[in-house]
């Protein structure tokens, strides 16, 4: 198939080159026109401008928009004069599955399809074979689905649905790696802390092998002690781009008790503070009702 | 070599196969006669007691133990006076580390050694390859090395260090699967509670091929919905055997933050109550200070 993609990131880039190995055609764009350069070295063709990406492809147009989830709503603002009735939007992002809801909606009054579609497996998987879950009509899905068959790994894509439902699939399959990754920061930090001296690269790497808790995370967590063994080179702060926020966010929404995947969240924010104004509060308290030391600043 | 088994319960039973299959003799002795017999028809020898049981092995003797955790003693008393100094015994069930350590001092005075392997894999692992994590002397370690490493999966073994090493490791992977669990399931209550009709199985599949959460236990969560799309046959109550609150414990003596895993087994012991002394005391205040409705048993 002929694809416009949109957003030629790290993302991007391996999926354009994961799609032509697949045979499809890219028409790829996006700001930097270095990238859209890299992209032609690649064997695409390259576009400078929406409107000239859109004229490169026939109706039905696929689109495939790859970009960082403050740029969709102005690409697709851009994007959606050069489209015609039929026309397929595939927003692969991470966006939140309400905005791709909106999106959905925004767009079918133009008569041009959303698909809001979540992606994992980093840029390994956008490269090799992602992992994908994907929403939106299924009119719309029966055209594309090639496109999400060859560039996923085995099995590796699902169509889960009416619009939303693939970021939000996307939004939880997160908010369980937040819990998955707290467990195991946890684990090792029991380990750090105890009154043996383990090798953590051995450690991880014998629970990769037969243990109940086998799996891709702990593969990263030997790769990562095999570079480092005890990751004195880094510290501890551990960002969030959003989703596992949102997990929770939908858990309070709809009253369930997540209390995991919460925790896990609120410890990424606690590992951005160097001291907390709740432990001064707490210090302050003990000292004022039990006489107990308190650490001067 | 020549090995006794002691214990031939779902794992006992299981490993036995597993060592003979790699040209390993065993020697087996249970409780239970029936189970002996079992093992016999394997193409084991029996052995109707402890006393039998160490008649019919050669010195250095091997022992290994596979019994529920608290019959260890029993089994290591009654063991212990038909025993010479090198013999070694394994105890490869789930014991405390700090009752490992006991047992390895304890059997020292009598020369002989004692070796605490955490196994995981579960009655499959047992049968077909398992994951140890070992600890002990190493002069012991380096000849009992080959019963592990014919036994297990490939690197599925590890040699952790000194005693009471191997279960802690086993311990605090116990841990980290509480965690790990408890995300996925609140993962999937949230799906089950959103606006969006998922199969849950499929959800599960696509998880498994490319994604960050693919894991073995993603795996039998997939297995666990293909038998029961929605588990509308089991009720959503968590038991525990032990290792995940010894984790806790093991975390509150050294002051060490594991919210996450803490949260994961107070959950499961939350899930063990149908109503909770808690709920009725905030019901009850909120009622006193704000006249807020309360419900009535």
């Amino acid at each position: 198939m002929k694809i416009g993609l949109v957003g030629l990131g790290k993302m991007g880039l391996n999926l354009g080159q994961n799609l032509m190995d697949h045979k499809h055609e890219v028409v790829a764009f996006d700001l930097n026109t270095d990238a859209v350069k890299q992209m032609q070295t690649y064997g695409a063709q390259g576009a400078f401008s929406l409107e000239q990406l859109a004229a490169s492809l026939e109706s039905p147009r696929i689109v495939w928009v790859m970009v960082p989830h403050f740029a969709v709503d102005s690409v697709l603002e851009e994007l959606l004069p050069h489209l015609d009735q039929g026309d397929i939007v595939i927003e692969a992002g991470n966006s939140h599955y309400k905005e791709s809801i909106d999106r959905y909606n925004r767009l079918k009054e133009a008569g041009v399809h959303f698909m809001d579609a979540g992606t994992s497996g980093g840029m390994e998987g956008a490269r090799h074979g992602a992992c994908y879950m994907i929403g939106g009509d299924e009119e719309a899905w029966n055209i594309v689905e090639p496109i999400f068959r060859d560039t996923a790994v085995e099995n590796g894509y699902l169509y889960a649905g009416k619009a939303g439902s693939g970021h939000y699939l996307k939004m939880v399959h997160n908010g369980i790696e937040y819990g998955m990754m707290a467990a195991i920061g946890e684990g090792f930090e029991v380990l750090e802390k105890s009154a043996f001296d383990f090798d953590y690269e051995k450690v991880a790497r014998v629970w990769n092998n037969g243990s109940v808790i086998r799996s891709w995370l702990m593969e990263l967590t030997e790769r990562a002690f095999s570079k480092d063994a005890k990751l004195d080179e880094i510290k501890g702060i551990m960002h969030s781009s959003g989703e596992g926020k949102w997990t929770v966010e939908e858990a309070m929404d709809l009253q369930t008790a997540t209390p995991v995947i919460a925790m896990s969240l609120l410890m990424r924010y606690r590992s951005m503070d160097q001291d907390t104004f709740t432990g001064k509060v707490v210090a302050a308290l003990r000292n004022e009702f039990g006489g107990h030391a308190v650490e001067k600043n």
